[in-house]
């Protein structure tokens, strides 16, 4: 009946490769008079989703996390992954092979120095790692007497028979009508943050979608074109990209007011700048350590700091917000057929993770306008909802019977991206359940409630999502919110709410509020919109005040909640959004999901 | 009637002198082919409060404020400080010599870079820096071709005449029952926090008072004696100090497990160090880049980092925990006869700023313990109140009237250091006034109830305290609370509650908590208690919890208490607050304030 397009659900494959490939590795290394080399999950922008050409860590180890990086010395190896992946990995690689080590517990350089000749040489890649990432793996092994080296062409790529073009997706651009401001505008604006560097490289494909008003194909979920350009203080910037990703037409309009260069001309200008003495910033999040030590090597004075576009980027305007809200009614209605139906069909006993998965995947489809799902959809029963980065498979995939689940899901339109979850009880919820379950929903709506000044950040907001869970003596080990891209990137940074998130909150910043509560082997809870951060009017103030506006509408299951457990303010919040979503979403949904709509948005409040 | 020992009221100085001394400087300058020079308000420890003979910023420009940097060019100066600064400073500096500019609008180096020549050679004396400020200050300058020069002796020290001697206050050994670990078992925790190095430089003297054992009489307030120490992987440390400080006995039971040294032999040592190859780590927060650099241009390998002594300081032990509750007792009973004669003697309207400053220490020096005040009274009266650092003098000393008076204050005993402050009403209290009070207030009870998981930080924490304000459109420019030392630096690091605030609050921290709202012009409120984080119990509980214990013990003024803006919970806290501090304190005062003490501890809650 269902189907998903866009996520499959493959069994996380276990390799039985390793010696083979290992040994391969082990002859390049010897022939290069290397005692080791590293390989990360990275491409050369260090993004969250790499093409196929990039899974060189999947390709040598068989593990196909997001994170993780392997050291193969010439007797010995190790995978470092961390908290999510300790259990999935042992699986997917051999350990006759590999060891496997929780990286937080285990740090790489001090295994290294364990298992590696004193005065050994370790290889790198220096395109797949930032100058920060290479300065303290170098200094933890000097102290340790040992070098780090850059090795090129990367030897993985030599040893990988049929290795993946690199992907030649098409580019498009984005239409002012969604962007808001044209990409000349964009530009002056990140010439005024050179801060007296001639020239910013932009390493962060998501940055240069955004600066250049142009989205791409080249991996999954986010619509990034890979691709580095170089913008100068005065002259027109310089995209280096396949000019087989650009038509004609698409070129044509680019060129208006940018170079096409080809990728390999990236370095000669490099040199060129360099020899002129001139200094470039670089995004010290992304730029590969390459490029910094070209411009270097040829005397330029590379500067690392932070992309100019990240908090442009990050300030949505006017344009993208409305986009934003556009896309959440449409995302809402299709949120809600999927959760009428899951209501109506759920407790038959017949479904499953992954026919859920290809049901919300499917009620999106049918709006027309879904470009992709914006990260594989987390569809979780029981003990699975407990594992917050759970991905169902054909081997794990569960029947959903009486009991909780959880559906973290999200989309891409060309207006907006989407990012919401629900957790709902499939038959009667215990009263453990609903206190912890409401406790949650507390944090949820802390943060929808909260007002701050100008200048508070994340952190500041953070101990509000928990403090219901706090005095239960509960808490959760993920942040409590993250930014959200514009037709970009599920995960956008520098803006988050969490004990780390020390960027000011400014407003049209979009960002996650998912508090959540995990039982270990019995189920999981997160309770997850949109908002966007809003200047806020309060009479009497002395500050500029902020406060966020929910764009997130689907309603939350209210068998779930125990409204005594909550302040008048609280259910008073949760009623005025359920009414909210009711008269928004009833006009565009079926006259069967309406009648649930109805009941599953009643009022609880006293 | 009553005296102030430990502080005075001298009014601030406008210099007349700075004609002269810049002009020798300059000579100086001159002579040495420099083009500036800079002076910042800093010690060679990096200290709050530093001996008179470090007093050089103050001795040039005439300011007298507690943080400050001058830069002296050949043509033109600037004095450089903080917001807290910006209305003193001009009124103690010769605005004919001297431009002074707010330094977070003003970046030093942009300022150097507009009125320095090209290629300009910038001093500074290398034992009031740290690596990381002349490496943030290098990088500025260089970017516009200038480079910043160490220079030793001290220009200012060839210019001043009769510059004050170094201190020589006598060294105590502070006894076992107040510290309650032995210095050895010190010194072992220490070498376990080596990171490999082979020494530790300890330069932050209050680590060297912890870890040693010892108290000092260098300057006010704070009982540290100046000096570094050098401590190696498994030979004894040695102390560098002038011998004038010990007297025989004290340092022979120092010499016990430690080496005296004369100062001058530390960068022997250093040098003796580095052509080994050793590394040694030093307190990135208060090392001199002369020493760092004295290692490493003999050959070693300097490490920055984390005072290995500042966590484990920063955890009281039990007998320290002891020892703050019975100085908090103390002081309580000192405090609450003050608020008691206060309340009698305010209506009359004779009390001024500084006679209530008297008072306040007398009733403390007469427990008969007083070693010091903590830190100089900040006793406000109305719009000075809304100054969060005003310090009266002869000059602003104010008439206590009708309206709101704040006093902040604090002790060193040998058992504790102490800090509080109350705000108090004189006469009827406006509903404006009481609306603040109580959100104050609010804010001081949501982090004393405060329960949160074990690797919460500060950071977290902070919004609490600033919820109720921030929901009338109010706030406050400090942090929530700072580190207190045990019978040491009443602000002690890293521990801290504020949104930089990066530590995991651990048990045996000692913190203040202590929200404020300023209504420039009219008055200010703060609220202060000291609490110390404690392991707390919860039914259920899957984290290890902590929360605050409260150990500051005084009445909060309830005339300006509005109990109807307060939660049950609130007025529980507030009650069951009062309770404690009638119990405990009652016994210890006299019949005059036990009656004032019972009326003023009354339950406000339904």
């Amino acid at each position: 009946m269902f189907e998903a397009k866009f996520q499959n659900f493959a069994d996380d494959a276990r390799s039985g490769d390793s010696g083979p490939r290992l040994a391969a590795l082990r002859e390049k290394l010897k022939q290069r008079k290397l005692d080791g080399f590293i390989v990360p999950r990275a491409d050369a922008h260090q993004n969250e989703y790499v093409a196929p050409c990039a899974e060189r860590l999947a390709w040598l180890t068989g593990f196909s996390g997001s994170a993780g990086l392997c050291v193969a010395l010439v007797d010995g190896a190790a995978l470092f992954v961390d908290g999510r992946y300790v259990l999935q990995a042992p699986q997917q690689v051999d350990a006759a092979f590999y060891e496997t080590l929780e990286v937080a517990a285990n740090p790489p350089p001090d295994w290294i120095a364990e298992h590696a000749r004193a005065g050994a040489r370790i290889g790198y890649d220096p395109w797949v790692h930032t100058p920060s990432q290479i300065e303290r793996l170098g200094k933890a092994l000097s102290a340790k007497d040992m070098t780090l080296v850059p090795v090129e062409p990367n030897p993985i790529d030599e040893i990988w028979p049929n290795r993946p073009a690199p992907p030649q997706g098409a580019i498009s651009l984005y239409p002012e009508r969604h962007a808001g401001t044209c990409a000349q505008a964009k530009l002056a604006q990140l010439r005024g943050k050179l801060q007296g560097a001639d020239a910013a490289l932009i390493s962060d494909p998501h940055a240069l979608a955004w600066a250049f008003n142009i989205r791409g194909a080249d991996v999954p979920h986010t619509p990034i074109a890979l691709a580095f350009a170089l913008l100068p203080r005065s002259t027109p910037p310089t995209l280096y990209v396949d000019a087989g990703k650009l038509d004609a037409k698409t070129r044509r309009a680019l060129e208006q007011f940018l170079i096409v260069a080809p990728p390999a001309q990236l370095e000669e200008d490099l040199r060129r700048a360099g020899s002129a003495g001139e200094t470039v910033l670089f995004d010290q999040a992304t730029a590969p350590i390459k490029l910094v030590e070209t411009l270097r090597e040829a005397g330029g004075k590379p500067r690392l700091g932070e992309d100019p576009a990240a908090l442009p980027k990050a300030r949505k305007n006017a344009t993208e917000l409305a986009g934003a809200r556009a896309a959440h009614v449409r995302d809402g209605a299709a949120l809600t057929r999927f959760l009428a139906w899951f209501a109506r069909e759920a407790p038959k006993g017949e479904l499953t993770e992954i026919t859920a998965a290809q049901a919300i995947e499917s009620f999106r489809r049918d709006t027309g306008l879904l470009r992709d799902i914006s990260f594989p959809t987390i569809s979780a029963f029981g003990a699975h909802a407990a594992i917050p980065h759970y991905r169902v498979t054909r081997g794990s995939n569960l029947k959903i019977a009486a009991g909780v689940y959880l559906i973290d899901s999200g989309a891409q339109y060309l207006d907006g991206t989407t990012d919401v979850t629900r957790t709902l009880a499939v038959g009667p919820a215990s009263t453990q359940f609903r206190d912890h379950f409401t406790r949650v929903l507390k944090g949820h709506i802390a943060i929808a409630r909260a007002v701050f000044p100008k200048g508070a950040t994340g952190a500041q907001l953070d101990g509000f999502a928990r403090r219901a869970l706090w005095e239960a003596g509960l808490d959760f080990d993920h942040g409590v919110g993250h930014g959200v891209g514009a037709y970009l990137s599920v995960h956008e940074g520098p803006q988050r709410i969490s004990k780390t998130g020390e960027t000011a909150l400014e407003p049209g910043m979009i960002l996650s509020n998912e508090p959540g509560y995990y039982r270990v082997g019995e189920y999981g809870i997160r309770l997850e919109n949109l908002v966007v951060v809003e200047p806020r009017e309060i009479a009497g103030a002395e500050r500029e005040m902020r406060g966020f506006e929910t764009i997130t509408l689907a309603p939350f299951d209210l068998n779930c909640v125990e409204p005594s457990l909550m302040t008048r303010e609280e259910t008073a919040w949760l009623d005025a959004y359920h009414a909210r979503v009711r008269e928004v979403l009833s006009p565009l949904v079926d006259e069967t999901t309406r009648a649930w709509l109805d009941t599953a948005t009643r009022a609880v409040g006293g």
